[in-house]
């Protein structure tokens, strides 16, 4: 039995979403059916405002005007720590764990020179001049994988020697256990022991 | 960290959804800033045409048009057998299945004083009005529950005694274990065993 096509087309934009498949494309849609027109007219808007979000002309974080609400806070200017990430979504995970109090520096993912991502692709020469202008301590949160690494050493290359650049560390997560992780979390772990 | 305002409006919106948590919600909406504002125009549109669906004057099925493909199909009128179901997706469901080719008629829920569902609230005169008209065997393709048992009670009291009232058949479901199945589905299959 086909939907109507009113129906077929919100599923069809729902199964583009991650981790959404059609049977569960189908359930939201059922459910929105159930909406009225004020409250599918408020979501229909609020998607459509989603274009007009912008990037923090300093960070590129997504915010609402021309400066994310981080980058206008004196106290974390002051600290002259910056903090690269791939992506916004990792500096949102960092906030939550309340442990710094620093800027970021979102640079758009990593170099992969497969998928045809040089540094031009990246927030790279933007994150230079930033450095350069106004931070003395660079720390690199870019998630560990061969092409983070790459990229890792490369911002490394660019910055000035004067700068601290330190890289997030790596090892056994707090509720892990030995058992179950890979050899190569494990190996981190043991190069980065600390006497006790 | 607060997300900006625009960001949050959508994440709003999916968490109101089935099943959507906070932290998917999020990964949606963030997933959706990367569309361009065509595509994210088109899916605003669709959720605003939602409101316009209109449910078939006879069976209260979702469709585009005054009556559904079904109530329109010739071949389906002329087998005067009705399926009664709460919701249009058991509708669906029985559909994929392929093994019922008559018409179907969507109550809209089931009777249940608690919730203050009477039959008023249900889509019930408009079913016996379309029996005594068009058919001559119904099934109730209701789910089991104390309300639906006793809704299938109501409804065969309803209709007239000429008509042919079926209910589904209950019992271990294809590719069930007895082992993990409750005992009021084990005593109904028991109920329901066949000579073979």
């Amino acid at each position: 039995m086909e939907l109507p096509l009113k129906l077929q087309n919100v599923v069809d934009q729902f199964t583009k979403l991650p981790g959404v498949g059609g049977k569960t494309a189908l359930r939201q849609s059922m459910m929105l059916t159930k909406w009225n027109a004020r409250e599918l007219q408020f979501f229909a808007s609020s998607l459509n405002e989603l274009s007009t979000l912008k990037q923090c002309a300093e960070c590129l974080i997504l915010c609402d005007h021309e400066f994310c609400t981080l980058c206008t806070n004196v106290k974390r200017q002051e600290k002259k720590l910056l903090c690269v990430v791939e992506n916004m979504t990792d500096c949102l995970a960092i906030e939550n764990s309340g442990q710094f109090h620093g800027l970021y520096h979102v640079l758009g993912g990593v170099l992969n020179p497969l998928l045809g991502i040089g540094p031009d692709e990246l927030n790279i020469q933007k994150l230079v001049n930033r450095v350069a202008e106004k931070f003395t301590e660079v720390i690199l949160a870019i998630n560990p994988s061969v092409e983070g690494d790459a990229t890792c050493s490369y911002i490394k290359e660019l910055l000035p020697t004067s700068i601290d650049v330190r890289r997030i560390g790596f090892g056994v997560p707090i509720g892990g256990h030995l058992e179950y992780l890979d050899a190569m979390t494990i190996s981190k772990a043991f190069e980065n022991s600390r006497s006790m």
